[in-house]
């Protein structure tokens, strides 16, 4: 367990990378939705590989079918179930290898603990594709949120040793922020998503991957969300983050950089200003006691690189129980970040929109 | 929501700092076991002050009480409830500053959620003096992950910019491992914890606080723990961390250095020993798609600075929403993190029994 | 599993019939609720034992204590605990029949599943002691429906051979209805009442026990409440109805009685009056497809003859596994349906409550 | 909410009559279990209509789609969903009727739940037709019961007043129980069955319809299975039963007859046999306290009479709120009872499964 989550609104998500596609029944939603497709599609090509040099070759379109949960256009408000099927997948890559253990991917955990049934083709239900789903639900929970003025905004802090500038006060307060949604490398200084796209490329010719880390930012998110003990804030984001295949840590306003500072610089003072209160600086990411100040929330999680890699690895044979070398071909992303960041988007919208409901 | 958490055993917390005390109930656990209340009051000893230089002076003796499930020194199977009175409250340090937005604390947040009823004495149910029952269960949790030879160790890495050795296959191996318990600023290296006693004195001699980072590993974890979608070893233990006051960030294996990693550089290549797969590396922190790979389960969780301190500090009195001046006296911590250690410990121990059961 | 229901409010019971105390554990009750102790004394006041004809003569003054979320005399929205010491246990009665499984009772069962580590005293954690606590939240429960001017009543159906009025248009308009709260056998006819009090004196002379029904009904339920799969209305009712001990069945609306009409005699058919949409008829007992139509919610519950009679009955010693005779003697209520009456009423609350707020 | 059950294994349901079909996700299922699709289709074949004297004539083939979770041949530990798409939906049957809210079906409790943006067709969400997805998770559940030796059967006890033999120790040993599932009519008494077709016959032919009684016993269910508060093994199937579309009572044992029982005329004493322990009666149905007590689990179901008739039912218009006449024409089961039954089975067969995990 589990494929299910959410308490207000219950996601539940099935498929796998080379089986029939992949789905998602979100349970509980408002009826009588008009769900913006358009906005909804658009995510999803966000998530889409569509930049040559950053991105898989393997060209799914997503096309998703109702299959409940919607009549004459709108949400009914019982369960919508929605599909994609597979269409692009070529199995046959996998046949090669499927008793190759592949380094940094769940191959080996997965058959450890689904004692080798899992479905081993393109990582199966392990597989990042079924993120395709999370967007889609992401796009929805947006659509919910922006009834209420919330917006979910993020970019690429760093791949690599390229680094973006920060959200902080001055950052957040562009006017061009939504223009992040339409770049495949969305930085805030343009300069970075060169670089960043350069660094890509260049250890992709060298058959490897790179890491990097995605700063997001919830807005006008009202003060008194979320819990103490159990249900916080920072709990409940990181639960869903932590799902997203390759994240591998995250943290919320100066997070590990609190390390070395100290209570006088880690506090946000307060200040009233036109009858809100608010905290001169945001060292505390906009949640204190695992709840909204209503300040910008503001959290950074790091995938890890690309597993997949051309170079040759040591590995075993699950079967003949044998050492063996791997060089992964397939089609793979050089970098997962630029295609994770609207996941990350997505969760954290469906964690905002839980507790809203909560 | 919400006081619960789990769902093999479930864990139901209540209490605040300065009412009538704090207690947990802890359902399903397995009846006629024999706790080991020696090792409980070790490790409920290791949260509380005892190190006068670098936690606070108030002192509550911890004595926990059963109210049910616990007949003829054993667990019946039915639900388990321990209260712990207050009994060493200074309920008067907060009447002067009741009105006042301690900044860094969730007295503003908590106000906003509670609608202004909450108990504001010591942060009230947002303390974390909440933790000392968490202790008390990760106590039980321990004892059945040592049924399987499953053990928790921790050390703190960093506070400030004192930094201990990490945990790899060499200092995991250490035969000294379990002395760590009984340090009151447990670290690999000696000198390291001097170094951080001393930055705690200075801090606190200057009316401030420190952060710092405990690094925790899960030692003898079978593979094939966990799950994909959406209850990750990953996402299981970082739900519970970031319930712990002060957490703000965290990460498993190499963390956020990933950013700057090559694929080749982060992939865990396989070998095969004694009939044993395993990896060469641990970059990965001993998980893969969620779930345990058999390795040692390492990760990090960093704490803010005490935002308690004795400076003064702006802020707000939240009923005539005017600015105002606070400096904190009571009795605090100057770093919470040694005694956030023992807490780490416990939750990771709650964290793995949970999908242990699973 | 499990001692928690609820998901928009979380209950949590614990305790035993003989050891230290019964405790709840309630969250996310909404802040700054003045809770009126007085109707709450008054609910629990009613399920005691009071009338020495019908009840137990051990005489519990259920004295509760707040340990949590409870503030200047109102909820804080923090997890609010309340405790019950035991005060009036005589476990010695229990002492000789400790290896005696009572017929009817969850000895056998208990022993079962702890494996002989439950608290067999009394019954333990299965006792009806435990429902002293589903009054408290039932009380709490009532009061956040009067508020929505929702209201649960109730009355003795049957006892033995003597039966009540059913509820129906002309007895739900009755303006004694909450009379019968003041009643230690509350029926519509009060001839009944008599009748049952004869009926159960007659059978505790014999050192035997009743069975009989109560009828509850949720008053100015609003139209809509509920779901179909899996969470209906009757599904949250009866989840919680059968676990209080000694309820055997349940059923709504025309119930068992449906299984010999037509469907033309059983469907209740609209019509409008004053702008609302009503049913002529109400033999659906206020529930289609899982959701409420508007009309009183009508069910029934059935009460077991209470298990514990002073006659000989044949039965094992699960220490020695042989044949055994057993006569209990201790203090016992003859016929347990008034004291349930209330509980009853109190998970209704409950449910109606959960569903409101879903 | 909610259209998810369960904690060990969760089963998410989605889809409407007349939509594009109906399905189910069930999450957690052993891998490497070989789905047994003879025995799944036989089940489905004993929901669907075939006997045309008492069932309706709309024909679905509910043909099953794996869309995931099943590789191989094999369930793969991944959630597995099913779909059964709708091929023999006249959606135009209701376009007519739309606005008139059908007594007896869930029309305006939907409306009123879902703010009128219910699929109405066929009931939608609210149809029967959607069981057809629960036999087959029931299919599955029994297959991983009878590797455990235990089973699930039942007969129709009663159909308008029409009575089947009871099942008692006598019944329950009888060697020709499995043949019941091969018959369209289920009963002990193959006379019944007879009484009951002409029942049912005649109450058709007059446009009406008819209730009725499933009596349904799980066999060799081992003692010690359930739980106290909340989560009883009654507590459990009534949760489920009540989701059924059409359920209106359940009863355990003797039920509603213990009203009228002494204590010493319903408690079932003990005696040990081959070392064990039995009761020489079965009054409580094989449960205690909630729990298993290892003898026959026994209760009874009633369903009420098919709410849609041919004859002329007075009811509203939801659009002009308005009185109006409806007369159902479309294809109905004049009686739901057989249909039910199987259904009845397969929730058994889930919850007896869910606390068999526990």
């Amino acid at each position: 367990m589990s494929g299910s989550w959410g308490n207000r609104i219950k996601y539940t998500i099935f498929g796998e990378s080379h089986g029939e596609g992949i789905g998602i029944v979100i349970d509980n939603l408002p009826p009588g939705l008009e769900l913006d497709t358009t906005q909804i599609k658009l995510e999803m090509q966000r998530r889409r590989p569509g930049d040559s040099d950053v991105a898989t070759p393997r060209s799914e379109q997503d096309e998703f079918e109702f299959l409940s949960g919607f009549f004459n256009n709108k949400t009914t408000g019982a369960p919508l179930c929605v599909f994609i099927r597979n269409t692009d997948s070529r199995s046959k890559d996998y046949d090669d290898i499927k008793h190759l253990m592949r380094p940094g991917h769940a191959d080996f955990t997965g058959y450890m603990k689904y004692k080798g049934f899992n479905d081993y083709r393109g990582g199966g239900h392990f597989s990042g594709r079924l993120t395709a789903v999370l967007v889609f639900a992401g796009a929805i929970a947006k659509q919910l949120l922006a009834e209420r003025n919330i917006e979910v905004v993020s970019h690429i802090l760093r791949i690599g040793t390229a680094s973006d500038f920060p959200f902080d006060e001055m950052t957040l307060k562009r006017s061009d922020l939504s223009s992040l949604k339409t770049l495949s490398l969305p930085t805030l200084n343009t300069e970075t998503g060169n670089a960043m796209r350069e660094q890509i490329a260049s250890v992709y010719g060298a058959g490897d991957s790179l890491g990097g880390i995605v700063e997001a930012a919830v807005l006008n998110l009202p003060a008194g969300l979320g819990a103490p003990f159990f249900d916080s804030l920072e709990s409940t984001i990181s639960h869903l983050a932590f799902s997203i295949p390759g994240v591998k840590g995250i943290e919320f306003g100066d997070g590990f950089a609190f390390a070395q500072m100290k209570g006088s610089e880690a506090n946000d003072q307060y200040y009233i200003a036109d009858d809100i209160i608010r905290t001169k600086t945001n060292h505390n990411g906009g949640v204190l006691g695992g709840i909204s100040t209503g300040m910008p929330l503001i959290f950074r999680t790091v995938f890890k690189p690309t597993p997949s890699i051309a170079l040759a690895q040591q590995t075993v044979n699950i079967n003949t129980n044998t050492a063996a070398t791997i060089a992964i071909k397939g089609r793979h992303d050089p970098c997962i970040v630029p295609r994770g960041l609207p996941v990350i988007e997505a969760i954290a919208a469906m964690a905002v929109l839980e507790l809203l409901n909560d």
